[in-house]
């Protein structure tokens, strides 16, 4: 078994309004950084797992996001897969 | 004034108890992951912004995280920052 780290980003969909997205910029604007336009804000997951082969951890990986990380009604992951050692 | 995309991923430091990371390691092992070893779970925030140069958006995106968006006690921040079209 190899070892593997998973970094996973889980964002609200283009079409969903993000509260919390509206509220970090204007508290951005309110800082003085008029030249943020648009924030929007989801979820950083690091998973360390243990899998035969890449394609097997992207598997699990795979996995974990559609059944449990992510609501793919209001949300969209994407992931990057890093052998460690 | 060019456009910029910061992706900045902000994570509960190492020494820092992570309660919401150890549901989901607990959550993936009750779905038949018991490969994943720990789990870790932070905020990912992409930020539209305009600047006159990559050091300048840099810039702004430091101040943005330790101002606003990182609670420097109990979170580590990194980001990336893209230059768009």
């Amino acid at each position: 078994m190899k070892k593997f780290i998973a970094e996973i980003d889980i964002m609200p969909i283009r079409e969903i309004l993000d509260p919390q997205g509206k509220a970090v910029t204007l508290g951005l604007n309110n800082l003085g950084l008029n030249e943020v336009a648009e924030a929007r804000v989801g979820k950083h997951i690091t998973l360390q797992l243990e899998a035969e082969s890449e394609d097997k951890a992207k598997e699990k990986v795979e996995t974990a996001c559609q059944k449990l990380l992510a609501n793919l009604i209001m949300e969209k992951y994407s992931y990057e897969i890093l052998a460690v050692e």
